[in-house]
């Protein structure tokens, strides 16, 4: 640790309580620490016992230090005692304003200050660069740094967050808007102590700069987790949507986290609704492998502009794929032109370029240069072929401002990244502040709650509460057959499980069996009578309150099968209708919504405005714990809400 | 590729019609080259165009050559006048039993024998080593053979199929059976000219060295893929499924096949149902990582032996995490002992390890050396840290033959295929030549079909064919209700689209009613009148004839929206019960059949039954070309034939 600190210019104490050697500079406390110093402590650096780092931290405060890292673990992990000394901790960092990163953290450095306040030895040869990682682990901040470093990067920052008593994530993204090290950032996330705060912090972060992050939870390790930083897990699933939609792009593995900063940290697409991707490759198979992978990932590879393919056919021989992807066989002088005539094509946002290393036949970092690609086109390359030769070209290539990697896999998570990045930019608007009608007072029943709905603009089907069976069966007049028939009582949440629904009825009679069916069941008098609504693919989409981000709409598909599958897409309310219109394409089951079989195809427009109106509900009326339609009916007709619930807390809707 | 040849002791030709250049050893033609060399010829390098390729390979063997290989494209790949070339080639081949290799390849080389047949510089720098690379592409077999060196692997033979006029992946699969260099093999497909050739070439194969595969085409790039190899793409979901079963462990791209091979060449777990994974982190943050993708892989990470634990507690400071993952915190001289103890645990396989680099604080080389593992058990490393040192431990780490890799997902994509391979190893016995009865003649309406599944041993339905109202009555007060009463017609395939089905059928009125509407809607006179299956989970389970591979078996979730995911698992047949009781848990929608709501649990066993059954048909009956369970009903009593088509050729049919 000592050594790690030596490039740092500020007051600095270090304390090892345990193992002092105040030779190298380790005290056995702040106030030795002071004593040795000949200038004004800055930073306190306490390797001290749980129970000893309140004292050690007053200490430094006295000391004159404005900042302090605790390295050790048994805080709030580590039950009751552990907790004690968190609070004790965080006490003092309330009460004094010393900045406190940890406990239970391994450090952070600011390779640009000669600043490493880490005990890993590799960290002090860290390379400053562009890159900010905010890890929740300190071992993460230094894995993700290495292999940033490994893949041709610098860091700009690094921080392991640990229990984040004082410092968590959100600060230090904010920190970094303003930070002029940094053009990108890297975000790890293991648990979310505040949901807004952190949205809050990567919106205005994401407004300037790429972030990309990596969220862990996938699977249940919510016990390990625990017992590592003390909180308990969120929702992976929320916590994914939530960073997306501030803007972050989310990733699944630390490795597609570098590919994306690696190329995010050096170039963006143009905001697009669809970018899209040309393909050159210099041998068919790995071309292959990055059209099929673009494809799985639903990026476009517009089939070239006549003028640009006739453009190819005079660059390259005949034989060869020239549509997209273009085929060059081995790469000649011909080649930067084949990249511009690519390039400059209407269709085409960026250019991936596969190549084997191959020095006798074409330099790819001089192709690319005489090249000359249109600023906004941004080229992305893979190079095969041995380290010794391709890594070399890769730094080369790096060193020109081209993204470059060993492996169309690697190339094609960038890319990814890239598009994702365009994508969001290109949705303009953040949620208006939407404010939803008023809700009428009491326990809503099926009909309250679907007249608000169309409050909400939401069609619903033709309807007639009824109070007798008289009334019931002249709304069966009015409607015209078929009709539901159903309970009509607000607190009954699951009509059909108390044989409160009747469907498909047609004639007085059938009603009449249906009526007294109903009131032998359920002993109701109250009935709705409902036109019958036509067939399509029946959604679910409702919107409550998470724990961490507070409110949140979903929406998946109906039945169990899609339920089973836990196939839902998520976004926070307040929620844009245009947000909202990209969540049916991520699920699984999305080609039913896409005319499956002859049947209805989702106007995605229509179906955001819905979302966004639920939304608004639950930001508009705090006392609204849950609003749910299910099913919400695709026809060919359009959307229709067949049934809704709205629940509020009790004193609210009593009020 | 004059240079590149220079290790080769055999005879040589290497042809360049276009650029010949006699001092470097590159001739006009095969003539010239017999003419210039000392001894007798064996292979010939042909780079000369299409059109000239058949007379260039006469001259070849003419001049003694047993092998030849053909660079250049321009053949079936080629419209008509390539396929003309293409056939003049093969004619020769053909008549003079020459080896060619090609036509479109960049060739291939064997280390070993300092044999590199290919244009690019760097392939004569590939180390010997024990990975094949038998690539479909030229271009993704120096692709991958770079990675395989980059990751500190050698290669024992690196070969690019090309068109595969003569030599096949099959080919080279058999020839690798026997190659003492080939410890494993790395499998690259882009389309299957012979499925059951290629599948027996694999069992041979992986019975004594592991395979991985990768197989193209997820998304649709059959345009593309056509024109590089002439050959139509084949299903991607069959071929994986297809290779799998034949032995070989199947990854998603690139980097997970360099992962797999990193680690199966050098160890393999012992055969295991469920293997069991220790996790043992210096960093609780990767170990964390490490945790929640063997959740995602469902793969087990069983809890420590409370015996376990307890050493561990000696081992380790308090407070870490012990149970699996184990939290060593920083690693200390303890470190073997820690490994020693969770690999000795019973429930353990193998152990992965994840470290920073930190010279100061433990070698990890010699901490594994140290810990002496049992040799069935054993551990995978990812050692972060700069390559400059990390990169240097992870060679000594292959040295002592454990896998090393760098991240957390590198070991984490060793681990999957570790797993897998383990347990496809203790999956015994291969399809029994199970024979399937005789089908009775002609049209097999419902009826029939349904008694010749309870032949195979499949659950129907009590029924009873009824060719009268009457007797329709008479079967209803056999039965009881309620019954499902069907239009009884082979000829109708779709019998509810017609009218033709009324289910829940209880009363004689009730079913005289369903007979006149089934009447009016068809004309029918025959009835099938059936006992109501109570409810449960429908399945799709059905066995066809592939184009590539023969007859295969399906297994899907009946619905609308399993359909629309495409959400099924495949089988060759034959298959046994055992293969086929692992395809529902490749379903998306798995938790359907493992009582999800208090709904039946699916007997995995049974269900393999059915399946295998359905595939000896196929392989039993060459005149079956489909046979269908539509749907297979999971209930509380066990698994119900509803519905059940089989198809036969009509002129078989007949006789």
């Amino acid at each position: 640790m000592s050594r790690s600190l030596t490039g740092f210019t500020g007051g600095l104490a270090l304390v090892n309580s345990r193992n002092p050697d105040p030779e190298s500079g380790l005290h056995a406390s702040v106030r030795e620490a002071a004593e040795h110093s000949s200038t004004r402590l800055d930073l306190a650096v306490l390797c001290v016992p749980a129970a000893a780092c309140a004292d050690a931290l007053a200490d430094a405060v006295a000391a004159g230090c404005r900042a302090a890292l605790i390295c050790a673990g048994g805080f709030g992990e580590a039950g009751e005692a552990g907790q004690a000394h968190e609070d004790a901790v965080r006490r003092v960092a309330e009460e004094t304003g010393i900045r406190l990163l940890g406990p239970n953290t391994s450090g952070f450095f600011v390779p640009h200050r000669g600043l490493t306040a880490s005990f890993v030895p590799g960290a002090r040869q860290l390379p400053a660069g562009g890159v900010a990682v905010v890890a929740a682990s300190g071992g993460i901040n230094h894995a993700l740094s290495f292999e940033l470093t490994n893949a041709g990067n610098g860091v700009s920052l690094g921080v392991g967050i640990g229990a984040g008593v004082d410092v968590t994530a959100a600060d230090v993204l904010e920190y970094l808007v303003d930070d002029p090290q940094t053009t990108a950032v890297a975000l790890h996330l293991e648990s979310v102590p505040d949901g807004p705060r952190l949205v809050r912090a990567l919106r205005r972060l994401t407004e300037v700069k790429p972030v990309v992050a990596l969220v862990v939870g996938r699977s249940d390790v919510a016990e390990f987790a625990q017992s590592h930083t003390g909180a308990l897990a969120t929702s992976w699933r929320t916590t994914r949507a939530a960073v997306a939609q501030a803007g972050a792009v989310v990733v699944d593995d630390e490795r597609e986290l570098v590919d994306a900063l690696t190329a995010l940290s050096r170039v963006r697409l143009r905001p697009a609704a669809d970018p899209g991707l040309g393909i050159v490759t210099a041998q068919a198979g790995p071309g292959l492998l990055l059209a099929d992978r673009a494809g799985a990932d639903e990026i476009a590879t517009p089939e070239l502009a006549a003028e640009t393919q006739a453009r190819l056919s005079e660059l390259l021989p005949p034989l060869t794929f020239q549509r997209n992807p273009v085929d060059t066989g081995r790469p000649d002088k011909s080649f930067p032109a084949v990249l511009g005539a690519v390039a400059g094509d209407d269709a085409i946002d960026s250019v991936v370029v596969y190549a084997l290393t191959e020095p006798d036949s074409v330099d790819l970092v001089t192709a690319l240069q005489d090249a000359d690609l249109p600023a906004d086109v941004p080229a992305v390359v893979a190079l095969g072929g041995l380290d010794d030769e391709a890594a070399e070209q890769r730094i080369q290539l790096h060193k020109t401002g081209v993204p470059a990697f060993a492996t169309p896999t690697a190339a094609a998570n960038a890319l990814r990244a890239l598009v994702a990045d365009s994508r969001r930019r290109f949705r303009t608007g953040t949620a208006a502040e939407r404010q939803a009608p008023a809700l009428p007072g009491g326990l809503l029943d099926e009909h309250a709650a679907k007249n608000y709905l169309a409050e909400l603009g939401i069609r619903t089907p033709p309807r007639r509460a009824c109070a007798s069976r008289e009334e019931a069966q002249r709304a069966l007049t009015e409607l015209g057959g078929p009709v539901a028939v159903k309970l009509l009582d607000a607190t009954v949440l699951h009509k059909t499980d108390v044989g409160g629904v009747h469907l498909g009825v047609r004639t007085p009679d059938e009603l009449d069996a249906a009526l007294e069916a109903i009131h032998a069941a359920t002993g109701a008098t109250g009935y709705l009578v409902e036109s019958m609504a036509p067939g399509g693919v029946d959604l679910v989409v409702g919107a409550h309150r998470d724990p961490v981000f507070g409110p949140v709409v979903l929406v998946g598909l109906g039945g169990t099968a899609a339920e089973a599958l836990g196939d839902v897409a998520v976004r926070l309310a307040p929620v844009t209708a245009n947000e909202a219109a990209e969540m049916p394409g991520e699920l699984l089951g999305k080609e039913l919504l896409r005319g499956w079989r002859g049947g209805p195809e989702l106007n995605p427009h229509e179906f955001g405005e819905v979302v966004a109106a639920l939304a608004a509900v639950l930001t508009s009326h705090p006392e609204v714990t849950e609003i749910e339609i299910n099913p919400l009916r695709l026809t060919t007709d359009g959307l229709v809400a067949l049934d809704a619930v709205v629940v509020r807390t009790e004193e609210d809707r009593n009020a």
